[in-house]
């Protein structure tokens, strides 16, 4: 039977044609997550892209179906009994990487105070400054973002190590991958301790106010993943007394983070909605449509698939 | 006749037997710039540090001054005839490049647009974001600074291209190293262009308003150095029609810049106030005096001094 493949994804010119050129003898069908038929979802047999995970019961033809994230909680129960379900698991890790970079060099630069005095119109100097050159970079969580946050410190000069669960080996980007238990003999090492982890029972609430407190004095807190990870409420609190040169976090808990929430006016924290990855850059759009690419060949020719969730 | 090391360096803890190690026959006196007495400035054959200009002229025994900043125009004819004179140029270079680089990726990020929304406590999603990944940093100016800035550039991905007055060879840092007359013909290429040029008669003015129209409607424009370089009028103009995704500058004409400038307020323009360099990291002090201790050993060694001006 022919495979009828609906794709969601934010496709330019030219590259339905290379999906068709990998699978010629099946439908190809472009729709948008807002626009799909419930005809379409009816009879695809595969799906790329994002659709409503409500909408995901209609599609009773469906063998898999490859979400354009890389988290995948929110179509969990909502896809039938037997569907393979993959990832874009690393697609935008290098746009997270590159964010925690940024948020990492900004506070290092003290930018959040710079930019204040900018809209103050006031040339005022902050005084020293900080590098990661010769410095340890301790990344909690050594994935794809993990890894490639790793790798663009390297590149700055700092050594990094890198935690996980399990350690089956050398991880790119890293001089160092240990074991997740030994992140308290570690914390007091780093000068800079970046957060790239899920959120799962496990990881929620790690960063407490303890280990905040096991960190250098003048060490530098970066975090991206989920905001559940962070103690928020330690941070503010240690932060205020003077504890850590600077923050950056990308995400919080809960999401949007509350205006009345004191962790907007910390100094040197600089806070950004929740953008490091998603689709605002063209090259993760592009390795979406590329993962989808591999995926389907892989597909077709019965090997198994990268990013396999079930 | 021994020599007398008046040294008004910022030395930490051991450096001061590093330099009498270097010159174990001469007299080692440390003081600060603003404690220096007419006693020591007349009996110094050597000054390392930053003296006040008007100073120099009781140095009536000086042989040899190297000043611990890049510029040395504050110095021109303050010093008597005969006396060696040596910049501390590149002593600052790594940090001036972690500055452009931090610009350079919070404009990318939109990090101005985002503190704006922390300041006001909203949670907001300014959309597309840039890479330098895959694209073309042309770097006008390839001396310490921009070799330094081109290899950080190099590290995220991008291809960088230098230009330089005269050509001699490969320069650390460039993938391709072009002359300053072909600055018009790359300008159309550029993804991002970075000033990186001290002031001259040739320098000022440089960056005009035809030259900034020949960038692509959505480069970034980076500038260090001095401020000079950059028709800052013209820039308000082209990046108020839309011209530019954003642009970074640490230097501006004049400085201060007067409270009244709209350069202040253009969207997405990151403005600092001539911070990129100075004493502000630990590395680049440590770089000023280890430049002081080479130099000393090539000049009790009778060998050219490295950094002369004349």
């Amino acid at each position: 039977m022919s495979e009828y493949i609906l794709n969601l994804l934010p496709l330019k010119d030219g590259e339905e044609e290379e999906f068709q050129a990998i699978a010629p003898g099946a439908v190809h069908v472009r729709a948008r997550s807002g626009t799909v038929t419930p005809e379409q979802l009816a009879q695809a047999t595969v799906i790329f892209g994002w659709p409503r995970p409500e909408a995901m019961k209609e599609a009773v033809s469906l063998k898999w179906f490859q979400t354009m994230w890389a988290g995948t909680d929110e179509y969990a129960g909502m896809l039938p009994e037997g569907v393979l379900f993959t990832s874009s698991s690393g697609s935008n890790s290098r746009s997270v990487a590159e964010h925690m970079l940024t948020g990492l060099l900004a506070v290092c630069r003290r930018l959040p105070a710079y930019l204040n005095s900018q809209r103050a119109h006031i040339w005022k100097d902050e005084g020293p400054m900080k590098t990661i050159l010769g410095g340890t970079v301790l990344v909690v969580g050594a994935g794809h973002v993990g890894s490639d946050f790793a790798r663009l410190c390297q590149g700055l000069g700092a050594r990094t190590v890198g935690l996980k669960r399990t350690v089956t080996g050398a991880v790119e980007g890293f001089d160092q991958v240990c074991p997740l238990d030994e992140l308290e003999a570690l914390l007091p090492q780093a000068d800079v301790v970046a957060l790239a982890l899920p959120h799962s029972p496990q990881t929620a609430g790690l960063m407490d106010a303890r280990r905040i407190s096991m960190m250098k004095d003048d060490a530098i807190l970066i975090s991206a993943g989920r905001g559940s990870v962070l103690d928020q409420e330690a941070l503010v609190e240690a932060m205020r007394g003077g504890k850590l040169w600077g923050a950056a976090l990308d995400v919080t808990d809960p999401e949007p983070l509350p205006p009345d929430s004191p962790l907007w006016d910390v100094p040197n924290l600089l806070l950004t909605p929740h953008v490091a990855g998603g689709m605002r850059l063209e090259i993760t759009r592009r390795r979406c449509v590329e993962m989808a690419q591999e995926n389907l060949r892989r597909y077709l020719a019965g090997e198994t698939l990268v990013n396999l969730i079930r």
